[in-house]
């Protein structure tokens, strides 16, 4: 039998999907609503747009759509350690001044800011398309932008986490 | 200034979203089409589905589109070169044997995969959600997979190449 005679490895070829992991954070009302991410992607260079991909039913994924906007905080290589609160979605008032003992600042359209992360997109929520699956997909336009130091992004790979694969229903 | 004034960084932080390189192939009708493609990214673990973003109006969309299927091949963290013929889009006859000088097979439903690559995913066009954008968000349920051997895949980061940014109008 050769590999290619393997009836169902869908599973673990889905996992060689390469994502990145960042930090999703939003703020409706005055709760901040943030939480780990890996399956994001650009999507148009012209309007600039992202998707993210959230669960159905998350509070994250309600949270986005009522504030209409969103921010991706992109963390370093060596920031493994940051993403560890967020693997459990997280929630807060507005008034604190830190996420699970991280700093974070408020950008210009209300979206919460780790101030240590690699560099951050902030995003409009543009459309939320009618699609299958369980995962909404979310397509933010960019409307703003910051990178505070020349460093590589974490990949997904390089952590002891993984996201992606099949679930049988 | 500090660097989270500067107003529009959103290209190069655009460019920190983590993204593999992969070659998409379909065949519609007895031509097969193929090209390098980096914005995919999972988007549901029940169907499993796979998104990509492919240019409107690309050859390759509009193949994908009349196929109703495509594959995408999964390269290996060696094979930056073997994506290299695939930067401009490909199209040949169904009947020849190799593309761009690498053998390739017809899977059961008939998506031509590169025997060298790493793995592969073979999916059905399950959805292709109307959505804004300079993009096609074309979604496709994975059918088929394989995995030929243990290797990292290819990131599109280590690579001479970027697809990602903002393109103004």
């Amino acid at each position: 039998m050769t590999p290619e005679a393997v009836t169902d490895v869908r599973g673990d070829a889905l996992r060689l999907l390469t994502s990145g992991l960042y930090v999703l954070t939003a703020c409706a009302a005055d709760t901040i609503h943030a939480a780990a991410v890996s399956w994001v992607s650009q999507v148009s260079f012209q309007p600039p747009l992202v998707l993210v991909a959230l669960r159905r039913n998350s509070l994250l994924a309600h949270s986005v759509r009522k504030a209409h906007r969103f921010a991706l905080n992109i963390l370093a290589s060596d920031q493994t350690a940051l993403a560890e609160p967020f693997l459990g979605p997280m929630t807060l008032s507005a008034g604190e001044q830190t996420i699970a003992g991280l700093m974070f600042r408020s950008s210009s359209a209300h979206c919460p800011l780790l101030t240590d992360a690699l560099g951050w997109l902030e995003c409009r929520l543009a459309a939320e398309p009618p699609t299958p699956g369980d995962h909404y997909l979310l397509l933010g336009e960019v409307t703003g932008a910051g990178i505070r130091r020349a460093d590589a992004p974490l990949i997904l790979r390089d952590t002891p986490w993984t996201y992606g694969g099949v679930r049988e229903p």
